[in-house]
């Protein structure tokens, strides 16, 4: 660290390069590039240096815990300063040559100079001892602030969208005095969840699901059901004093180069109300934009068909002939819960899907990060996040493959089962498994909480084909063959959150913006070339002053404050020169 | 602790009393008593455990960290399990005649065998996995329970109040699956808080006034300002699902020996519902009980006249004239507020008032145990509450007037100015200060935040003397002389909570439970004989299944605990021997 540290003081960027193994990778989230980006070998690091070092004057390197060895790597955490804030990492150094190389190097900027946040030591007083003529009660502050914001005062930040992403992000920007509003099309917060199935759980566990500065108390079930986390939401956006308009659609978004901002025509409460925010952030759904196939017959079709995310649940259809089209998660929890309510229920596999069972899914894959194991070893929730991010992209699958390798020999008479019954298994791409598939495309998996044995056994029927259209009273397949239906559901996924940007600005700048997530791995849905990060998301983007923001709960939590500091520094007036913008390869 | 637990597995009664010193204490927190009891010295030793042992059967006592020494006494955190559960523990060694002995010792019950909460590895599963027809979403099962209790299901303990004390109780015994019902006056819970006095913060530091559970989060002011805590105190009765009627007004109680429950009438929204609870918790406010002067005049009085608990605020009363009687928290809060919205504000002192400032109580009264230092210093909430515990009350005050002669010291300039306007001051009986006249009066002190100044600097005008009639527009006092009043504030503070068992029993009943709080410290408003507990409170009473709880946030927080683990024992059916139950000695 002291040798890298007077590098980087010397402006030696050679050596600080040399520093790094043949194959080796730096990520950094905004401390020394203003931007999410991961560079790789020498001559990565070499480029990123040549082009931040002047204006991020690194310092203050240092290791904050000792520094562990597992199979010849070496692990240590890191801190460090640099022109603007203070930062954290992780570097994994391995042996080269005889020499200590960088294999890895995580750099994530935690707080800006002079603009911590007001916590801990830090917190407000609350009470403001003293004589005050003209002392405001909190409750008057606060009822004061919300008649003026978007009356006689503009936010600073608009973010589009109140679910998980929007009060995380929304909840750090008002922490660190960032004028922000979210707006949601919902009555109440929390509604995004409550409006689902009714069988709706979490499928990953209360530890990767913690939202940033209030944690779920320790008697939080592990999944919770979709109720209980609304509640928490609406609870959480209380608690944490986020501006929130509920009740209040988005109908158009304009930006003027000359007035540098956006003009966001909204309705409230069925009301119109001029919005002029510097920034807009999309903060609507990873998965909010349904994708509904284009169907013959929808029209003509006497049953009831809607998208998953617009399903009830099973309660009206005890008895009916259902047909759910699609094989992943959606899929299976509104498969499972129609058949538990007695329906007749057909799942129709239109490709291979993804499935890991949830205890083998926590054991396995999640356990050593995020778990009750994982924090009496001292792996808080903060630290997974930094761990899991300190893997870089390029080369994750590799760390993943094992994990589920692991998963397909404990769990073998599953899968067998399963594959006697004709459903088609994958593994993802290249054997990587679950996480690896979310990142990449969203897509393709199901945690299985019980549903798949339905299939397997065959008390769920299991169809195969491509839908060519709807009669009055069944699905049609392009061969030919038909299955009755009372219910078809369209379990059919989510389109790029880009489609967002084209209903609510124009599709030029849809297109300007170009596919959202992914990681251009050149496998199914995600289409090279390689990105490094995800695409779009959290980070500066070719459209000026718009932010794309999402993701699961855990993504939502850790990515928020990189966002939250991003926009932070903007709007004190920080110099943020990005690094290695990306650049757009798909539209869509 | 491997003698002391030999003696004790031994029935070595002698033996473990001769570890006691000669002046020694013994706390216990229901893990061997099945009561809140401190006995002294060796013979109270072996009372304690001549009666108890039999039935405790103590075992596998351990140190839980290293012990540590300072100035003669080590200290030792310790763990111990009985026949019914696992307890925690503080012990103090001193130095007599060359062997260390207990000078001080705190067991204090954590868990029941067997009936451990469902917490960190135990916490619910949440999404129940598997397939299961008959199965019920959360939402469901919280709906059915809604509709059930208090109609085809009765809850096991009624508790009546829901500010922080009975919400505190309601989310432990929730915790525990004790079927317990919450009810309370107000239309939403935190209304308590809300009502009062607009310019009211908490007095206590934040991290003081945790509630179980779920902490605040670190962004949570020092002392916040009560619509906060109202929002808090809501958001949590709905995270900690705690069962809670609101709008619920109880208007009887009646006991059945034969029955072997409470009657109890209730007004739900204004429909009378009958519930027959088990056990019957009182947590109305230790300062629940207006204590309101029999004035004469107050009918004629042309003005308005309200006790504090009823004051809205200052806004009404610009340019008008306030007299506020009395000079502890809530007299000095008011009168700030009335002052510095333009008001002639008279404060009139009837006895003298402990004043301390409130920097230096959080700096030297509190800092080392509820503090960021603390929290730096590994003093975790839930230690700094065992370690308050530990301190016995026939001692506490021995701990306390140091801090306070240091206060006295520090802000000498302070008190001087204020006894030069004229103001009354006292430090407690023994100049023990603070915490000690709470813990024995609940009264007698304001915590400065500023207001003290206002009467130091003649901005509030400060009278003395007994009120003895209000005429149409002034104050009378009984020396004659009188004060122009458009608006009396009685800030004279509360009852006994034995008064509220008075209104929704009977008088009989009041009596027999007798006062409640103070410690029989035989100084002001505490009358002897010396309790060694607080009365009546978090334990049995001479009432059958009769409980009172209260107190401040603290208090709400640690005591909760083994009053739950009291009703839960009870609810099992566990056998339950209440060893030295309090006599009654003083009615009010």
């Amino acid at each position: 660290m002291g040798a890298f540290e007077a590098a980087l003081t010397a402006g030696a960027v050679e050596d600080a390069a040399g520093m790094f193994a043949r194959e080796s990778f730096w990520r950094d989230l905004v401390a020394f590039t203003w931007n999410l980006t991961t560079v790789e070998n020498p001559e990565g690091v070499r480029e990123l240096l040549t082009a931040t070092l002047d204006t991020t004057r690194p310092s203050q390197f240092a290791t904050s815990e000792p520094a562990t060895e597992d199979g010849g790597i070496i692990t240590a955490w890191i801190t460090f300063a640099t022109a603007t804030g203070r930062g954290i990492g992780l570097v994994r150094l391995k042996d080269e040559d005889g020499a200590d190389k960088a294999w890895t190097l995580l750099t994530a900027l935690q707080e800006l100079t002079g603009f911590e946040e007001p916590r801990g030591t830090r917190r407000p007083k609350g009470a403001e001892h003293g004589i005050d003529k003209d002392r405001l009660t909190w409750k008057e502050k606060r009822e004061l602030e919300g008649e003026s914001l978007g009356v006689t005062t503009q936010p600073y930040v608009l973010v589009v969208g109140g679910g998980q992403g929007g009060i995380a992000v929304g909840a750090r920007l008002r922490q660190l005095g960032v004028p922000a509003l979210v707006i949601d099309k919902y009555a109440r917060p929390g509604d995004q969840w409550r409006g689902r199935y009714k069988s709706l759980c979490l499928h990953d566990p209360v530890w990767y699901d913690h939202l940033p500065y209030l944690k779920f108390p320790d008697n939080w079930p592990v999944f919770a059901p979709k109720d209980k986390i609304a509640d928490w939401l609406e609870s959480y956006v209380k608690v944490m004093e986020v501006p929130y308009w509920s009740s209040t659609e988005a109908t158009s978004a304009t930006w003027s180069d000359e007035a540098g901002e956006w003009t966001v025509e909204v309705e409230r409460d069925g009301v119109p109300v001029t919005l002029k925010p510097t920034h807009l952030v999309f903060a609507t759904g990873m998965s909010g934009k349904a994708r509904v196939p284009d169907v013959p017959g929808v029209d003509i079709f006497a049953g009831e068909v809607h998208h998953s995310s617009r399903h009830p649940g099973p309660d009206a259809y005890a008895g009916k002939k259902a047909v759910v089209i699609g094989s992943n998660n959606s899929a299976f929890d509104i498969c499972g819960a129609l058949w538990e309510h007695g329906a007749d229920v057909t799942m129709v596999q239109r490709s291979s899907t993804h499935i890991v069972k949830s205890d083998s899914l926590m054991e396995y894959g999640l356990g050593d990060l995020y778990s009750e194991r994982a924090l009496a070893n001292g792996v808080t929730t903060e630290k997974a996040d930094l761990i899991f991010a300190s893997l870089p992209y390029r080369i994750m699958h590799e760390f993943q493959i094992p994990a589920y390798q692991k998963m397909a020999e404990v769990d073998k008479d599953f899968y067998e089962r399963l594959e006697r019954a004709g459903f088609w298994l994958d593994w993802g791409a290249d054997g990587s498994g679950l996480f690896m598939k979310y990142l990449r495309r969203g897509s393709g998996y199901y945690i299985d909480v019980g549903a798949a044995d339905l299939v397997a056994n065959g008390d769920v029927k299991l169809a195969h084909g491509q839908i060519d259209h709807l009669s009055q009273d069944s699905v049609v397949f392009t061969d030919g063959t038909s299955l009755p239906a009372d219910l078809v559901v369209f379990a059919t996924g989510y389109n790029s959150m880009n489609g967002w940007v084209a209903d609510l600005i124009d599709q030029e700048t849809a297109d300007r913006l170009g596919k959202c997530w992914g990681l251009g791995s050149d496998t199914p849905l995600d289409p090279g070339p390689w990105e490094g990060e995800q695409r779009n998301m959290w980070k500066p983007t070719n459209v000026t002053n718009l932010w794309m923001h999402g993701g699961n709960l855990h993504q939502s939590r850790h990515y928020s404050l990189y966002l939250a500091l991003q926009l932070k520094a903007r709007y004190e007036g920080l110099a943020t020169p990005v690094y290695a913008l990306q650049e757009v390869h798909h539209t869509a």
